[in-house]
């Protein structure tokens, strides 16, 4: 220790065996450290009340879907036409059934996360159309991008979940995708992952293919997929929407319910009434879910940017929605459920400083709001037009990053290290001190990309950059992946559903 | 308003107005949000008391230096030999005198700076031996660099202190940078700096300068000069940093006292031990000043990092100092002391993904561990062996979003936007309602280097990365940059007396 600074074959195998997961990988993030909490309960209370307000004075636009309104009508709500009003507590106490925490089990058991309370998951980006590496720039993403980004986050020790649209397979007809995508997160992965929002049927599809893995009964009972749905900021819900959160719902699989607002655009510029309105959206859609099949799981999830005024242009990694986010934080705990929020977020197009920064930035609001779902943890580029494969792996070194943090300050009597002190003593180094080698394997995270070299060190090995480094890491993770087992009657099951779905179904490209 | 999004000389031109720093620029930062303790009041008591036991059990040795020894055991302290201990709470005792605020005066007497309380000073980065930019890569920094950078602090809006030792002036003799240091600070800029610390008759050379600009009795009652001493640790001081540290205090100027701990080598691999290490280094600087001078203005000042334990190479922007520095803080407020934390770290080369990773971790952490002084916020490479130019404009982008970061979440009635909800209503954009319109101006925070347009613009545009555009920025800003006035007489006093002094000194090189 302190002597090998050569590059080794020893060094870089430990950076493989990181990166290739085959370090012992925690299933989640368990929280040792408080919440940033920016506002007192006072404050908190007024945030909620103005929510409320817009649900009394405005209300909500539900849109082409006459079940969802009846519902609402029958629960108290005051229904005009499509819009539905609240009177000051009803949302509140429509969404009291559902669960503070729930389980989203995974095909491996050791993989399921419990979603609320302390417990911290990190799941890829979601939903670009694009995807960019290295060598090969920008295109558009094909099912066997989305197969890969399934095999990356599978390898990796430091998401917990295989997400949902880690990209957009446009080779795939757009009444197809789904199957495809349920598929690929099925057999390339064993984590737990996200359903198809994108039409109800496709929603009942991506419910059904985990019924064929986990079994009829035991999905009717416990969760085992999550589905996306966003709100149409601002206050309209519509029915493709609507529809695919009613049937998560009913299968007693959980909704992510997610305004997206961009302020100045889907909501007002100011910080205080974007959020205000996103907690509105939200506790409407976690009410539908309630109203559908009262206790089942749901999560309260946020999606806030800022927008470049002067252009119209989306801004992400900036300071107003890392602040907003601490108060949707407090909002969530308020109401008493599991909180997601998004993850590694930039404007730029490729990852470079700029995305790094901005990526950072959104992270750490996202770990400081107590968020307990973070999307969005690995990829992002182009706010969200695109998924980078060098991304990918830097991103990474923020989710490793996180475990450490989030496990907070020890105060052991052994971390004080009282008896290195007394061997040492003023003016000797720790290098070789008995507490430092009782640490020595566990004591500090090092990230996998992160190039500590001296600069001659550096400067000889080529003078790579961050994006040249990841790109070597992501061939060497997709070279060493390994497909978890599966066994062949459930594979065979799979197959065929998908096959005589897609039988089923003229293609659509649009 | 959203519709041009062309490249526009408009857009340009107003990135200009705010990098050439014509933009009102704030002295400094009014905190708004609470600090982020990580520990409750009991554990933070039981750091404080490790560190109580570290100086009891073990002691602080002060190397060469018979006249603090003498100082500490008049005071109470056991002095034997060199080493120096302190009963639990005698250390403590000594600090009491320690002013919790003053003012640090600059010469423009807009630009002074309140150091303590709820205030924010954002300083340019200390120290190192190289510049890098990006056409000339890596070489020794001169003076000429070094008038370079006190210009770009200067005409940043985000940074509210000119700094010390922004790079080496390798170019001058050791043993008269001082004075051309001290001059390009006094004549380049107008914001509060920082002396020399590397020889007590530096220390007193650059007071003395302070002395000519400021007067000589208005310096003996007043803060205008800042000197940043570095404890030798673990638990060393050397007669080097004591004698500047005794020599700004007697001139009622403030030592910046901080340990500069690398865990594994100059402390112990645990968080617990090196925080109470650092503190206990800290108390027992801040303690020699006060017993020089009762009430002479003192800065609280830490330096955490981490190591690649199997390289041992120092980390930075790693969690484990993250972490750190939150309970930090919570040691410099009980002991009502300012605060200095450090800013953009990173041991990356270049400003790539990884430095601005690391820095924005890094700031972060200063940000929410309450510090009031924030040195390296800007120019921070490879572990700060070297000052980038390109680096140091973006972490200016990270130093101005601190400015709304820090001032926080408002509620006042108007940030909710409610006539916006009822003018805008469910379903459509905010882009033209009013409430838009009249916050339109101040909405957002927008980052000079950021590129928020589409991908075919910035294609088009030549698909620049962060640092083209920072290289850019740089050499606009030092084509705009117009000397801060000073008056003759001052002007030819303080070149005489860098002249007499040179003249009265042999060149030292080393």
């Amino acid at each position: 220790m302190g002597g090998d600074r050569r590059r080794s074959g020893g060094r870089a195998g430990r950076r493989e065996v990181r990166a290739a997961g085959t370090r012992q990988a925690p299933a989640f993030i368990r929280r040792r450290i408080p919440t940033f909490d920016l506002l007192d309960p006072d404050g908190v209370a007024r945030v909620a009340s103005m929510a409320e307000r817009l649900l009394d004075e405005i209300g909500m636009e539900i849109r082409d879907d006459p079940e969802a309104l009846s519902l609402f009508a029958g629960a108290g709500a005051r229904v005009d036409g499509v819009t539905v009003r609240f009177e000051p507590g009803l949302v509140d106490a429509l969404c009291a059934t559902a669960p503070a925490e729930f389980v989203q089990h995974a095909r491996n058991p050791q993989r399921s996360v419990p979603i609320g309370g302390d417990a911290v998951v990190l799941a890829p980006t979601y939903g670009s159309p694009f995807v960019r590496d290295l060598s090969g720039g920008r295109r558009y993403g094909t099912i066997e991008d989305f197969a890969n980004f399934v095999k990356l986050a599978y390898a990796s020790p430091w998401l917990h979940h295989s997400g949902g649209t880690v990209c957009e397979p446009v080779d795939v007809p757009v009444n197809k995708r789904h199957l495809d995508m349920v598929a690929a997160h099925l057999r390339y992965s064993d984590k737990a992952f996200m359903g198809s929002v994108t039409h109800p049927s496709r929603a009942a599809d991506s419910i059904e293919m985990a019924r064929i893995v986990f079994g009829r009964e035991f999905v009717d009972q416990h969760c085992v997929i999550l589905g996306n749905v966003n709100v149409n900021s601002p206050l309209v819900w519509d029915a493709t929407m609507t529809g695919a959160l009613k049937t998560y719902a009913a299968a007693n699989q959980a909704p992510v319910v997610v305004p997206f607002i961009l302020g100045g655009a889907m909501g007002p510029v100011t910080n205080a009434g974007a959020v205000a309105q996103a907690h509105a959206e939200t506790m409407v859609g976690v009410a539908l879910g309630q109203l559908v099949r009262p206790g089942s799981p749901v999560i309260y999830g946020n999606f806030l940017s800022s927008m470049a005024l002067r252009s119209g242009s989306p801004t992400f990694g900036t300071p107003e929605p890392a602040l907003g986010s601490l108060v949707v934080g407090q909002l969530a705990r308020r109401a008493n459920l599991p909180l997601r929020c998004s993850g590694a977020f930039t404007s730029s197009k490729v990852p470079d400083g700029q995305a790094m920064l901005e990526s950072a930035v959104s992270m750490q609001a996202a770990l400081l709001c107590g968020a307990n779902f973070i999307l969005h943890s690995a990829g992002w580029l182009e706010g969200g037009l695109a998924m980078g494969y060098e991304k990918f792996v830097m991103d990474l070194d923020l989710c490793g990053a996180a475990h450490t943090y989030l496990s907070g300050f020890d105060l052991d009597e052994e971390q004080f290290a009282l008896d290195g002190f007394h061997e040492v003593g003023p003016g000797r180094h720790f290098f070789g001190a008995q507490h430092t080698l009782r640490h020595y394997e566990t004591a500090f995270y090092e990230p996998a990309l992160s190039d500590n070299d001296n600069f001659e060190q550096w400067r000889d090995a080529g003078e790579r950059t961050t994006e040249q480094r990841a790109a070597a890491m992501v061939r060497r993770m997709l070279d060493e992946y390994q497909q978890p087992p599966m066994d062949d009657a459930t594979a065979a099951e799979l197959d065929d559903f998908v096959a005589r779905r897609k039988a089923e179904m003229p293609d659509q490209w649009y």
